[in-house]
């Protein structure tokens, strides 16, 4: 199958977990710390952005949750597999969503990633190491664009932006696949083709998995305006949602295609079937009466005339020459080859 | 059918009746009492739960619907196979719902399960004897969790989740079982394996069923802000929502994946007839200009030349293996072995 | 075509009209009476239903009509052919619906039927005589339930549920053909078996039609809170709604179990049709070399070494039997029998 | 193709222009009057129906246009296809929809038919002259039923209505249609069968395409309580409306019923196939070894003994014969014939 | 493929810029002139419509963005592949959609244009050079039509206008295709009946997935009621919307008439597939037999008496000839040709 989560992460199962706080004039990235040192490092004035990688340290998690007050519902949410969604509590928003990242050949890497986005603080959970935000990591530092200018809820927004901006990626080359596949399949379709458009849809129906409950996660954040995300702002969660919906109007439009990519392949089979079994009716229809013929010249009457005409041999071969070619005429007439 | 309805109870057809009643300092179970003495045993400030197996004890349901003044159709509802729903009425909340329990192998058990959640009580009305709920028991025996510190309507939520949480590992199962198909269709797909394709459809019609109106009940508990559940435990109810709703994805998804495999299925039997077909078709193509050849020679004109000749009978072998390398070559270039 | 509609009342067209008539004290039941005197005999302070078996007499639909003041249009609507729909009217409720009754082996027979429903009175109007309600009169006479100490908005509920409980006696014959069918489309689906398949088929698609827009009627009737149903009866609606919900939640399951069986019937005949080219095509691949073989013995060269062996007969024989063997194991390879 | 637009109406295109005015006490009939005359004799107490037939005399069209001061856009149109809708503007209401008139064997004729209904005034504009009203211009001249009494709205829904009446005969016809074809298909379904389905297929494409936005356009006009509709004939449009919706279910059943049809050809061809080849395979399969071994006996090898024994010959006819005898039992066994 | 991005403009990429500014007295044109001083042109009393040809020149954007105060999301949805949508700022209205134009044999080419409408402004953004609007600006200059008379808003209309009429056209030759391989699919359908089957579908594919989100953007516009739309242009928009949703239709039915030139592709590549096969076996089953009898008479058995009966010859003759007039008289009863 193609369709793998993410491998896990350090082969002792460590969590990584990093602070990047900022503000218009300063930049801090910690890292490589316990947990209850790094949660004193947040600063009130700044935004805060705690990123943890690996879920599967009882401790981290726990202290995180009691220090944002976070309720046991959501833990249990980040904690196991669910669709995506947005969620707003008291004292902070909570958006699930599925990443996916890394295309090796064709094969869709992906992993579910949580975010708690609090007045000052943007809380990252993520299942595996190695995330799609390195460069955007270094573009907050360098404090290019706009994020250093702006609160937590623009972090957010540029986290989802980036993933979403991946999710194109992974249908790009889906699309590549659709055209690939249908060069051959109209000329030479075999079963492989055949394993290569399951694998196709089984790959669209996962996007459509993922996608569906994105565009409605987004579409609650934009029409409850929540109290997290400044109003100022929401016109860039309108944007991603646009994208999104893009997106989904793409993997529809591309599940259409390989239901069409379907139908030629059975076409360029049942064409191939029609072939055998027209080239068996051909031979079988001219080869059935001249041996026949020869059947009959090979009885042993003792009286057979035909046997001792002179031409007789010659006789047949021009019978049986006439014949073939009525035949192949027929053939020719009814356009079987 | 592998979907069954749990079998009978008792041989005798005996209810079983028990009364679990809590607080956060106390706990009670009573079970092996006559219905009467058991509804004295009520007490106004405790969570009371009554939970009856079987339902063929005309006179236990009659005595418990005077108790608590139930309407005549809620007991019609108990007692007849409904579709999952909420129901409101004056004194208490109606909630019914598939429970779907115990697999072995690949078949599916279910029964239905109905509740009567008041201000301080909570009735439940199974079919049959034993449930999923014994480790909940223990759980609220030794006040772990949060169950003994909260409300009847928390107490609820907790059944419909335990239920809700097994219908995963029913569909955790049906992906097995879909992993598994898919690795024998495409190799060496047989008449057995289209009897499981229809199996796992039928299931998966099934558990459509049993999920689409459960959305809409626990929709309806969450919207219609029920005085029966207190507003802080609403919460809880959204979260068992979103789990049916993801289960809904998730049943989605392996309608489209069986849809799939019924498409491999038919692949895989076309294949195998397309290359029957070629087998008979090479065969023919080869022996009958062969045999009409040798046919010819087995003629018994007077006057036959070729007969005569010395290399004659080896000619005649020349020229067929000719005939049989050509037509090899051209089966070659048509790709068909 | 097995849905009919129901055969025709008297062999002469007579209409059959009846009054029944009763509050808490007292019940009356008129008939055979001419209409004028009939409406007469209407007594405000109870209710009042008088049905109507037939339609044919002009007479004593126009009668009614006038002394009811019923609108012109719904008077059309009770003669032709509807859609199930509720509307109310300034001094009445209309209701209409198809009744399905009576099952001869597998065949559905149908009228409409449609109700007028005004504060102390209900009109019924059947196409046919003889109709499911004979079990409740009695009821009504002997007063038996609810029914009496009630208004006529429970009359009519009691009619709708009378003839909703028919439903599922269909259903519940539909379900039955469905497992019968299921039994033999497996080991050996016949032309026979597809045409139950597709009569099947239409009685689903028969039932779609007459529940669909019902659910809808009631679901107008409840949400509008007619003036004419008390709402301590709209409980009552409320439970018929459910059961029809009910009913098109199995009508489609049921579609879908009908839908499997159609391709169960094909793969079964593709099955056979693999069966039988398999067949074809080892005797084909056994028969032909061999007959190839002995043709070359048959051949009148007068130089054929062969021929002349001691031992050149057995000899063919031998090799001719071990290509049979050579064959056959190929096939066991291939697994075609 | 059967779904055809109407004849053009006259040889020389000439528009025919037609004034039908009336109150309770009196009614005028005016035609063969030019545009300019007729407009003067519009009489504001009374209901002005002007009806135009033919749409290609651009100034008939801008005089009534500038008379009425409509919309560019409205003009627009009336005189391009349109789907059906309604549209009100400051001074009028404008409706369009198709007409379904005339049906030689099973062909449809349709026009497009457009209203613009103003306080005191009905113009229809039609793309072709005759119509199906002349019936109902009787009625009016006659006095017959409730149209002289009311206003220009209630003509509108009375030209409906008998429009959308015509719609009932057009489908009458598809369902003789199916009926029809459901006799052939299953006994001797041809590739003429097929042409059938195809053409009631398009037929009921045209007819939804026709239907569903009808239904949506009188649906605005009911929702919107028009003021160019008294609201007490609201009930009317009320009662279109169900038809339509009537209509649209029965489309989808014929629809579904016709997808059954198609089912039934296809198997149909798999079963004439099935049989084929199994006559084939049985003719093969009783043959080919027959002819091999008379092909045995037919070898000129030197020492063959079988040949000298006095009852080889009649032993040979004795083993063919038990031979067809066991292959005759196994396809007996095999239920091939 | 057929559908494909309309050609790059300029070898040298270079931008075409173009003003044109409009009132009731006067009109003016502008292009070949740099950014900054075309900027300077716009006068404030006056319609201003900005066209940009070609989005390569980084420089033009942002000279007009900055000049505008576009958002910079509005850029990016400019310069990206955008689904048509409708936006609306704070200073203007944003709106995207498809060009498609030209059509060369059956291609449809297209390109994205995106609007920004302002009070007195209007600013295109198209991919490529060369555009529809040329008949459109010599209608402008020459005063033509109301578009001088009004607002920016009328002439954004007047651009989506001729845009969606345009629609119609690649539509209408999607018709005149759907007729075209209808009349060959009948009779002699081939592969590449099959291909041009399989390219219309995705043409209508591309253009559902083209008109859907512009119904809805133009929905947005008039629902939300801009304030850079005049509501007596409303009607205008109003009017495009029904255009759009008339396509829409079309393209459905279009799209249900393709599903069917693709059943009766299928259905005659089954039929020639059975004519194929019943010629097989009729042939078989005449030649097969006789092929044994002659084969019966070719044995060399010492003792056959039949061969030496003087009218043995014939007498097979006779024989065979009375078991073909027996074989084709079944056929001819089975119908088989």
């Amino acid at each position: 199958m193609t369709i793998t989560p993410a491998a896990a992460t350090h082969a002792d199962g460590r969590e990584i977990l990093e602070l990047i706080s900022y503000n218009r004039e300063s930049h801090d990235k910690i890292d490589c710390m316990p947990v209850n040192e790094l949660l004193q490092q947040l600063k009130p004035e700044r935004v805060n952005w705690i990123n943890v990688d690996g879920l599967n340290n009882q401790d981290v998690i726990e202290k995180i949750q009691s220090h944002f007050c976070l309720h046991s519902l959501l833990i249990d949410d980040v904690l196991s597999d669910q669709r995506p969604k947005a969620e707003e509590f008291d004292d902070y928003l909570f958006f699930t969503m599925k990443m996916l990242h890394r295309i090796d050949g064709t094969g869709i890497y992906y992993e579910q990633i949580s975010f708690v986005l609090g007045k000052n603080f943007l809380v990252s959970f993520q299942e595996k190491e190695g995330d799609l935000f390195d460069g955007f990591r270094e573009r907050i530092r360098l404090d290019l664009g706009r994020v250093r200018k702006r609160q937590a809820d623009y972090l957010l927004y540029r986290l989802i932006d980036i993933i979403v901006e991946n999710y194109y990626n992974v249908l790009d080359k889906v699309g590549d696949l659709v055209e690939d596949i249908e060069e051959t399949v109209y000329e030479s379709s075999t079963n492989q083709t055949f394993h290569r458009i399951q694998k196709l849809k089984k790959e669209l129906i996962f996007l459509r998995k993922a996608l569906y409950p994105l565009r409605d996660a987004l579409g609650k954040v934009i029409k409850d305006e929540s109290e997290f995300v400044h109003e100022e702002n929401l016109r860039f969660y309108s944007d991603v949602y646009d994208h999104v919906v893009h997106l989904i109007d793409s993997v529809d439009t591309y599940r259409d295609l390989t239901a069409g990519l379907m139908d030629a392949h059975i076409n360029a089979m049942n064409t191939r079937m029609n072939e055998v079994m027209r080239v068996l009716t051909v031979i079988s229809t001219i080869f059935m009466p001249l041996t026949f013929i020869v059947g009959v010249y090979g009885m042993n009457f003792h009286h057979m005339p035909e046997l001792s005409w002179h031409w007789g041999y010659y006789g047949v071969w021009g019978v049986m020459a006439t014949l073939v070619i009525v035949m192949l005429s027929f053939f020719r007439y009814k356009k079987w080859f």
